[in-house]
Order: C-alpha cells, then structure tokens, then sequence
C-alpha cells in the first residue's frame, strides 16, 4: 500500500508518495503535474540510468515532449560548471515557464536539479524521483536546493519547493547496501530529535529495515518525512531558529566530512558518528541521562553505522571546522543537544572549553572503516 | 526634497528612496539595512568606481565591514562565468546570512547582484544604488534578477526583492547622455501603460527632464516607481497576466535588440521603436485612435529617442524573434497594445498575417541613428 504525506506550505502545498508500486507511477505523476505543463526534463544520476524506461514509461500517457539529461555521479556534480551545463541543455530543449524538471537520483542530483529548476526562466516546476533512502528522508522535504564553491558545500542555492514527490521501492534497488544503511542514519535521527515511539519502532525493526522490508521502509520513510515537514512548516527558511534541530548531529558531523575529505565517510556515517558525540556532550553538560547515550549507540550499531572515526583527528582542528560551519553567527557554536529521547534543544552557549573537553575524549576512540 | 516610494509586498516591504543629498545616504542606509547586518558588500561596475567613496563614506557611521568587488561595464558581464567569480568572491570575505550584497550601477550590476545575493546561503540581503535612471525607473521595482545564457537574455534568475534602494542625483552624474534619454523612454512607457496625466507632464516638462533638473527627476523617478509597484503588487511572479502590460513596446523592441545586436541601439531606443510600432499596430487593428500615436512619437521624438530603426528588417525574421521570446506560451504572440493613452491590454489573437502586414509597413521607414 503507497502512502501519502502532505507537506501544506501556504501556496506551495505537495504531496509526497511513497511506496508506489511500477503501475502506480503514472497516475502519481499525472495528479502530480500542474494541467497546463508543456514539457518534462529528467535530470537523473548516470548510474541509475536503469530507471530511465520508467521514468518515461509513467510519463508516456501524458504526450508530452520529455528530453533527458545525465550527471555523473557525486559530489563534484555540485559545481557551478555543472550548473551551467545542465541550465545550458534545458534551454536548448526551448522549455518554457511550464516546462517541469524531473531529479532521478540521490541528493546530489536533486540540489542541482532543484537549483536547476529554481533559476531556470526564475523558476518552473519540480518533481522528485529519489533513488537514495538519504534522498527519501531528508531532500524530499525542505525546498533546499544547492551546489558547492570551491570554498565550501552549499554556499550557493535557493529554497524551491517541488511539485511533488515520487517514491517507488523500485528506485532503491540500485543502492548499494552501505549506503542504504547510510541512509538510516538520518532516519534514526527523527527518533531523536522528536519521537521516541519512533525510535522504538527502528529498534524493533531493525533487521527488516536491513533487508529493505517493503512496508517497513515506507512506514519509516512516511514518518520521517512528516517529521522533517513538521519541522520545515515551522520554520520554511531556517528563519526562526527552530529548524536547527534538523542539524542534531551536523555540526560534529559535517566537521568530521571536512577534515577527513569527503566520500571517506558517507554522509550518515559521518551523522552517525556526530550524533553519537553530540549525545555524549549533552551527557557531559549533565543535560541528558547516559542511558539515553547509550540505547542510540546501541541502535547506530545496530544498524551497522560507526560510532567513531576510523582515525583520531585533533580536537582543535575539529573545534575549527565547527566554527567555519556556515550556520554559526557572530562566532558562536549552535549545538543541538538531546535532554531525553524524542527532544533536542539549541543551545548556543556552550564554553569552547567543555566541547573540546569532549572531543578530546570522544576522538581518542577510533574504529577501522571501509571508507 | 527627497521623496520616499514603499512597496508593500507582503512580508518584503521597502522603501526607495530618491533625490537623496550627499549627507542624507549615511542616514538612509542606517534605515534601510537589517539591525542585525553583519558586513557590506558593494558590487560596482568599473566604470562608475569614483562614486565608490560616497558609499563608502555613507557605510561608514556603521562601523560593519566593507569589501567591494568590480564587474566589467556591459552585457557580457551578466553571465554564468561572472556569477561564479563574484559568488566566490563574496565567499572569500566570509559572509554570513546576514552579510549584505550592495548593488552601484545599472541594470547589469543590478541583475548579477541580486541574483549573487538570492543564491549566495541561499539568499541574503540586498540594497539597491542605480547609477542610470533605467536602472532607476526599472529594476528598482519588481525583483527580478538575473543573468545570461549563450541561448537567450535572462533566462537564469531569481526573483528577489531588495532591503531597499537608494537614489541620488550625484549617482546619475556620469551617465552618458544618450543613456540619460534612452531611459525617458521607460519612463515615458509608464505614461502610455498606465497614466495619461503622467504622460502630459513628461510633455510639458521635456526641456527640464533633457536637463536633469533634480526636482522633474525626482518627481519622474517617484511615478514610474509608483507604476511599476502598483502593477508587480497585483502580480509578483508574472502569474496573472497584469504584469505583461510592463512589457509594452518589449516584444518589438526585443526583437530589434536581437535582429540588430544588443548595443547597436540602447534598450530604450529599442523601446521607444517598439512602442511606436505596437501603437501602430493597436491603431491598425482598429483599437486606437491615430491621435495617441501621434502624441506618443512626439514625445519620443521630443526627448531625441528613435521612432525608426537604423536600417530595414525582414519582417519575417521579426516575426520570428518575437515568437521566440520567453514571454510567448503555446506558440501564440502576446502584444501588449494601447486602446488609449493611459490604459493597455493583453492581445494574445492578434493573428500573425496582421502582424507581418504592420511589420511591412513599419519596418520600410528607416532613421540614420548612432548605434
């Protein structure tokens, strides 16, 4: 059975399905697009291109005019190079202000594409095709969109909310195991920051979400998903504070990606990790009780993800990362920090003293990793 | 007299201010930008550099800091290639969400910037210092920024209002000449659009505007802005239709900018030709009366603007430029014609037999002209 969540932002109101089966997809899409697009362009990761057929095969009763466009996988697809590429080939299709753009990929696909579709005649049409779990949970609500500067990740991008969501098992079927279990990284972090009951239900589950359990996967992708959109209706653009709590974890984590070069740890190995340490600073600061530290190592580890780095870094590099982090302000660290399971609060005033105090004793643990 | 023009957009209003003396921009940038700005960065065209101290000298009282960076005077400067470079450029003085881009020039300027400033953290503040009075009449209204592809003109953007714009008398001091004239057009494009006691002013007040007494400018500059606001805040994004009536003299002019290359005639000289001629058309489809035509190109003629093109057109090659112009949808001509001095509508069945014919005729007058 698909389910369905609706993310109502005033005036840009979607719908995301999820767990649609091969004959499912044409109808989500139909009632997805506006009646009056004129044309469709699938952005898709090159190495999912095996979903293409259908892609277009959902498309095909609509009689539009669809055009395709690769990118190659990773990162580096993040640059304003690309950028213009992809803006260059949309234009040469002649789309225009109806013209609707297609991500079929992770979320390195769907910030350029999003970017892409946000910039393109100022801005046309969205529809998400996620073929990550990470993709699934996180990019699909939110409306970020964004590339890298050689100074640093998604300094340049806009908030453009899609169309819609599309989501079949199907798509997942390339996703190479470590980064499935990547994904569930970012899963097990709603349970944190706000459902506990949630929390409990991965830790029941969590051999069938290993397995990638059709109906377990797309309970834990609805709910994530209305979780984020709880969040991001609050807070569209990360204006009031609240949508920080999203970043639990990120701070310590998007550091350790920094120093350890990205693509040595996937990102939710690296949230994994972050959020194992931001858990032991709030026990530290006397905020969280240790057993709540200790059932999401248990859970992390559960799931196969690490709970410490495969090399020890030095607690004042990493003290530095955290600081050039793009979401501090006037110089200050914003932890989110958990005071039990299923509540995170902001807390901007923690002594650079008692964080490296952590660090020094978190970082002393280290655990080989295949990255 | 400084004068004051809101625009009351829900949730992003602000302020232009005009006529503003030497000692009264110090003051109106303290009102203009965020309690909370953290530093100022002005992107300048390299050829109005020697206002840069006035800037400079009004941020001061401040105290926040200040980078600048130059953008090459001209066109080519509105391209993919130049928003990278000043996007990294930004991203080297480290600014933060509340880092503000300061726009001091004209159109081309005005569009990298704000469009540098909506893509830069996924947007950040904005304020305007036009240094031409198309800049002045235009682009300080509206929010539409953005740049070029090899493809077609604007066709990457955002929408993305300023914090406030700033005008002052000193700024226009070295606008050439033929560029002051070539913005009365837009100005004089208000008049036909919308207000015919408008238009009736700029008639009797013609010798002044050649001359640049501050007090008609202010007064011209404060009515266009009121336009212009009145009609972007019955359609933000160009959704309704009602803007189109903005476009006015644009899809001739558009396809003469094109036919002929952009620089050969100014934009305004372009304008001032393309309302000509969609009078005429207006008058031909029985719309109009002859007289309105002829006021108009009086005036146009009066202020030394072009009724003609330099040479002669095919008119089917004109008719295809316009087809192709990003405002069409469906394949169908959009003219925005007069049906009396002060009021315009949207004509999207004109066929294009009549077209062509007015074309025929038009096009056979030709004007010497210095572009």
């Amino acid at each position: 059975m698909p389910a369905l969540v609706s993310v109502p932002l005033p005036g840009r109101a979607y719908d995301i399905h999820i767990g649609l089966a091969a004959d499912e997809l044409a109808n989500a899409l139909a009632r997805t697009l506006d009646d009056r697009a004129t044309s469709l362009h699938v952005l898709y990761d090159a190495a999912v291109q095996s979903h293409l057929p259908a892609v277009e095969a959902a498309a095909a009763p609509l009689g539009l005019p669809l055009t395709t466009a690769a990118v190659a996988s990773g990162e580096p697809s993040k640059s304003l190079a690309e950028f213009g590429r992809q803006l260059q080939a949309l234009a040469e299709t002649r789309a225009d202000r109806r013209g609707v753009v297609l991500a079929l990929g992770g979320g390195v696909v769907g910030d350029l594409a999003g970017f892409v579709a946000a910039s393109y005649l100022r801005g046309v049409d969205f529809v998400q095709l996620p073929t990550t779990l990470l993709a699934a949970v996180d990019s699909s609500v939110g409306g970020k969109t964004g590339i890298n500067l050689p100074t640093g990740k998604n300094l340049v991008g806009a908030f453009h909310q899609p169309r819609g969501v599309l989501m079949s098992p199907a798509f997942f079927t390339t996703l190479p195991q470590r980064e499935w279990v990547s994904g569930l990284a970012e899963v097990l972090k709603y349970g944190v920051i706000m459902d506990e009951p949630f929390f409990a239900s991965l830790e029941r589950d969590a051999d069938r979400l290993l397995a990638r359990d059709e109906a377990a996967v797309t309970r834990i992708i609805e709910r994530s998903c209305q979780c984020k959109a709880e969040v991001v209706l609050a807070d569209e653009r990360e204006t009031s504070g609240r949508r920080a709590i999203l970043n639990y974890g990120h701070t310590f984590g998007h550091a350790y990606e920094t120093l350890l070069g990205y693509g040595r740890l996937l990102h939710g190995e690296a949230i994994a990790v972050g959020m194992r340490h931001a858990s032991r600073m709030a026990e530290s600061l006397g905020l969280l009780d240790p057993s709540a530290t200790a059932r999401q190592r248990a859970l992390i580890e559960r799931f196969g993800l690490p709970t410490a780095l495969p090399e020890s870094l030095d607690p004042d590099d990493v003290l530095a990362a955290m600081m050039s982090d793009k979401k501090t302000e006037g110089g200050r660290l914003r932890l989110i920090l958990p005071d039990r399971l299923g509540h995170v609060a902001l807390h901007d005033d923690v002594s650079v003293a008692a964080v490296r105090e952590v660090l020094a004793e978190v970082l002393a643990e280290t655990r080989p990793w295949p990255g």
